[in-house]
């Protein structure tokens, strides 16, 4: 599993707080929280209110690139800030993320073939998000083919089928397991498929509980990448025994410590 | 997920001494607690080194329906102690239970039909456990055939692919899961599907860590039932949790508490 941190958000207050402050400190320390609990790859996320986006995007990834070279996924609805991040950006960049809406591939596809980046592709379309798994691989072909056009290969898209929580679409929740699997099947080489897991449990009481249980169902679909809170040490530890038992990891005793070890090593 | 309790086995050493002492009380306990905990049904089996596995076996089917009237499980490699048992079941039973070996099916297959009992057929044929999901998937449909030849139901047979443990057999984890999915596929109405869970963790550092995942991934392939301890909460919690992402819990705020006292309703 390619796990994301979540945490760099600016909807976080530590993290707002630190972009108005330049206080690079903090972002160091939540980045590397992070990558020791378990990041592969950083979000980085100005978050709603920031007065400056694109001056805060180009703030956070060079304060992140200061002191780790790990793969920066550059999060905005704005093209601009999207951007600016990835021009800073040292190693490819994963952008987060497009809809399959006209308008948004038109401006956001090009920018992933400019900058060789990844993007996620989440599976909206201008009708919305679809309630079947079967509309969101429709809708993920679609994202698939207007990328390959560009010449961006199936590999490189995240195709994102769009977690929403199990309080208000519980239904949705085993949609979007059999979306996972089945879009795996859209082309050869396979798209990758993301979620942004911890919608699952907005809301609700249990969320860590509810995060890491649906977690482990949505490796059991073949997930390969999840945006996640890596410093959430019961979530990895269900991650890295879900890895396991789909015989990605070798066992050993320690399983756990020789995982996180194999990654502080990288 | 119909959650079948382990508990009740003369391998413990509990279990054991109260068969020998004929301690009511001990198995009293045993039995409560595996319900509290959220058990639909009791496996009873005597254990291997009981002298009189016969009686042993009559006086713990007739020591539980004192005090509950839940499905039974009996479970035992001897056709005599499985009949004693079946014998004295106040309702329909499950056996457990037949491998697709001819010798097996001709004996056990017949008490199945005798006591209108459920069965569970473990996918294991002369050759012994087949190393894939194909493999285990064949198996599972020759126990089934001759079952329905004998007029026995194909949803009264909980085929069982057999789950091996992570740190000798790592790579039939992942078969396990998909013979899951695909033993439903064999015939309508579907076969039931159940594991012995803890046989996933045997030997390994993490017991309750890994067999927590793997049930939730389990139940992700559609599980039907699960052979476990219903006293380790944080895996009857997982197992809630499970079945409420896959839509068949309805959620509130208080879901885990609510499952608990729909059950203890019963």
């Amino acid at each position: 599993m390619f796990v994301i941190g979540e945490r760099i958000n600016g909807m976080f207050k530590a993290v707002k707080e630190a972009i108005i402050n330049k206080d690079k400190k903090i972002i160091h320390e939540i980045a590397l929280r992070q990558l020791e609990g378990g990041a592969n790859a950083l979000d980085v996320n100005v978050g709603p209110s920031t007065a400056d986006a694109v001056g805060a995007m180009k703030w956070l990834v060079e304060t992140i690139q200061e002191i780790t070279d790990v793969t920066l996924v550059i999060d905005s609805p704005k093209v601009a800030v999207l951007e600016a991040g990835l021009s800073l950006c040292k190693k490819k960049a994963i952008i987060n993320s497009t809809t399959a809406e006209k308008e948004k591939l038109d401006k956001i596809l090009p920018l992933a073939q400019k900058y060789n980046a990844g993007i996620v592709g989440l599976t909206i379309s201008e009708k919305g998000i679809p309630a079947t798994a079967s509309e969101r691989v429709e809708i993920a072909a679609n994202i698939i083919a207007q990328a390959m056009e560009l010449g961006i290969s199936p590999d490189d898209v995240y195709i994102d089928p769009v977690v929403l929580p199990v309080n208000v679409a519980q239904a949705q929740c085993p949609e979007l397991l059999y979306a996972l699997r089945d879009c795996k099947l859209i082309c050869s080489p396979s798209p990758k498929t993301v979620v942004g897991l911890s919608n699952v449990s907005q809301g609700t009481k249990n969320r860590e509980l509810i995060n890491r249980t649906y977690l482990v169902m949505a490796q059991a679909y073949g997930l390969d990448a999840a945006i996640v809170d890596p410093t959430d040490k019961e979530l990895m530890d269900a991650m890295i025994t879900a890895d396991l038992l789909l015989n990605k990891n070798i066992y050993c005793d320690s399983y756990l410590d020789a995982y996180r070890k194999s990654l502080s090593g990288k």
